[in-house]
């Protein structure tokens, strides 16, 4: 029987000292004593990137981005050396690499680089040696030897691309919290951690609202089905195992509410209802670098529409600047703007094959007199933008509403 | 006419907090303006390599040495980050690169390796696309790609084996003194900074106390013939040129007074006098890892000899028990120790042709009733160990009794 090969990740506020430093060497530790080959990927220690990145800002406004990289990669280098020294002193053989010692190699966009190839040679040796291997999380290299970071999200990334390049049996990430909850515990007392979901209700809430992992690197687990068991590391509880689907698990409905409340909605009024229209408003808003989230079309009124959309509140400024150029130039009335809304979601895989979900949320919602002002859905899950002052309300009602207290 | 290319090293209290770094930034710029290439050495700010060995020992009493490696290798990779983006920012264009990306390869000893080549082409790529150059200091990669630090001085050797393998015309030392002075100026008010002083003065000046430089990196540029300019990066001042010894200047025959505090005197009575008993000793010694400085033989009595010798304070404990170990097996009478000495040395090229300059250094101290209890003499310096307590007193009167002030 071969050995197990369990990829770890440990973020930032896992290692923000050296007491937890040390409690991390311990976990590792017992995974060596059963038996098991360990990769650690860890981040810089709590605060040190924001550090390292007000040192840049002292300096200048506009820091170039390759230096920036150069900066902000130590962090992670400085938690990886100390990490194995916690180890060795042990009594277990550890050592520590940066990104670009164990070949994971990137793409030139310096800050948010993606990852092309991954040599994983020198860990494999390393591994054969019996030794702990810790990596530098959120970096690599290009092919001219340029230190590049990974962007947000950025170590969970090297861990999924290294539990693929290794094969692993799992890949762990180590977080502050201890699993995937049905809802936000801080709202709903009764939310429930979730023991198993997949990979495509985990990409909806990320991309919904939920913090605990970025998209990306869901995407990558999902395309090289890579299980990933979201824990904590201040305990030895299971946490939450994102899969693929399995076959025989009955799909719920159900899985989630999730609420997202960092988003603005802009109307663009009276538009002409012509082939073309919206492609030239949303080519224009993207150019200008705008990340549009929801689009909401109403039905044709007398030759023109009004089209609705979400963006993150910070770029609102910048948005409706677009938005009134884009009027000049294709018509169009008056430009209307919402800063207090909140988008208040339910995600489950199991609304495939199940009637009358959306029915029940809006009647659910309806029942506390909360207006719904935009209405979106994907092929598992559906959103309503409410007013953001009934948010909490609206959250707890969906949980009871779809018995998630009960999972 | 080729351009001039300068090579500097800036030291960490140059680059101490980002107005510092900002004021470096301003001066490399200066060169550019004036048409000269520069490739400029950062160490790490201010406290960050104590800051860092910190960390480590929060975790470990005895970090892996491989392991301090990854850790400090970080604090030099932050400051040329910075001093990079200033650059930029005042904008001239300016690249950053660590010990490893610009080729410095090294033996493995970690913590204290040895450059065995350096592959410029890098930065001689760099400086054709006209770029101001930043250099990690104090670092190198083993032909493994394994991180190393070049130990105490390191930044100074970057520099001055950057400075050889560029060809470059002048090697500036940038450091918060602002130059090599004739004595210690808090101890003499009067001393005067040296404006040219030969490689062999300078080497001889670092072993006996001065502080401004390592011997390792003199030792380099005198092999290679570097000359280096010793200046402050607070002023636009000249500081001191170490250079060759140039025929057609007069040899100074004093040119310095230096004084070290930090060690101790140790004297084996009565070993037998006979072949091989002086090198046993210095053998066992040197196998317990402890650097003797100064040895006197004194004469034959009654077929015993007395040794003295002076090592570093902090070795003085394991010394004497290096010592009590060895007269147990070759014989030998008491041990004496003596922890208040000084050493005060005058150093000069010109001792070699001028007469008289010893008879002259004891009389002066003879005169003050400073009683000397070792001499030991170099070609081009004189030492003498004095009670501690005096060691003030004599150093003035040597730099009266040489005219120092007058240089």
């Amino acid at each position: 029987m071969s050995k197990k090969l369990v990829v770890q990740k440990y973020g930032g506020s896992s290692v923000k000292d050296s007491d937890r430093v040390k409690a991390v060497a311990k976990r590792i530790v017992s995974y060596k004593t059963h038996h098991q080959d360990v990769v650690a990927v860890v981040s810089a220690r709590g605060d040190t990137t924001d550090e390292l990145e007000s040192l840049a800002f002292e300096i200048t406004n506009n820091p170039p981005e390759r230096e920036m990289d150069m900066l902000i990669s130590t962090g992670e280098q400085i938690s990886c050396a100390l990490l194995a020294m916690a180890i060795k002193e042990l009594g277990f053989d550890a050592i520590s690499f940066t990104g670009g010692q164990v070949g994971i190699k990137t793409d030139r966009i310096h800050t948010k680089a993606r990852i092309i190839t991954i040599d994983a040679r020198r860990i494999r040796k390393a591994l054969t040696k019996n030794k702990i291997v810790i990596v530098a999380g959120f970096q690599g290299v290009t092919r001219d030897d340029e230190i590049t970071t990974l962007g947000r999200g950025g170590s969970d990334l090297t861990a999924v691309a290294l539990a693929k390049a290794l094969n692993a049996d799992v890949c762990e990430i180590y977080t502050d919290v201890d699993g995937i909850y049905t809802t936000d515990p801080r709202i709903v007392t009764e939310a429930k951690k979730i023991h198993t979901i997949t990979f495509e209700e985990m990409l909806e809430m990320a991309s919904l609202g939920a913090q605990v992992m970025q998209a990306r690197s869901i995407e990558v687990a999902k395309r090289f089905n890579i299980p990933i068991h979201v824990r904590s590391s201040y305990s030895k509880e299971e946490g939450t195992m994102i899969t693929k689907a399995d076959e025989h698990m009955e799909s719920i409905a159900v899985r989630a509410v999730t609420c997202n409340k960092s988003e603005a909605k802009v109307t663009i009024c009276d538009v002409p209802d012509k082939p073309g229209v919206a492609a030239r408003i949303f080519t224009e808003i993207s150019k200008a670098g705008i990340n549009v989230d929801m689009i909401v079309q109403n039905v044709s009124r007398m030759k023109t529409t009004d089209i609705s959309f979400t963006v993150p509140k910070v770029s609102l400024n910048k948005t409706l600047a677009t938005a009134r150029h884009i009027t000049k130039t294709i018509g169009g009335g008056n430009i209307l703007q919402d800063d207090q809304i909140a988008r208040v979601s339910i995600v489950g895989a199991g609304m495939r094959s199940h009637y009358g979900i959306a029915a029940k949320m809006f009647k659910a919602l309806a029942d506390q007199k909360i207006n719904i002002e935009m209405i979106s859905t994907s092929e598992i899950s559906i959103s309503c933008i409410i007013e953001r002052k009934f948010s909490d309300m609206a959250v707890k009602t969906l949980h009871k509403t779809f018995n998630l207290e009960r999972t």
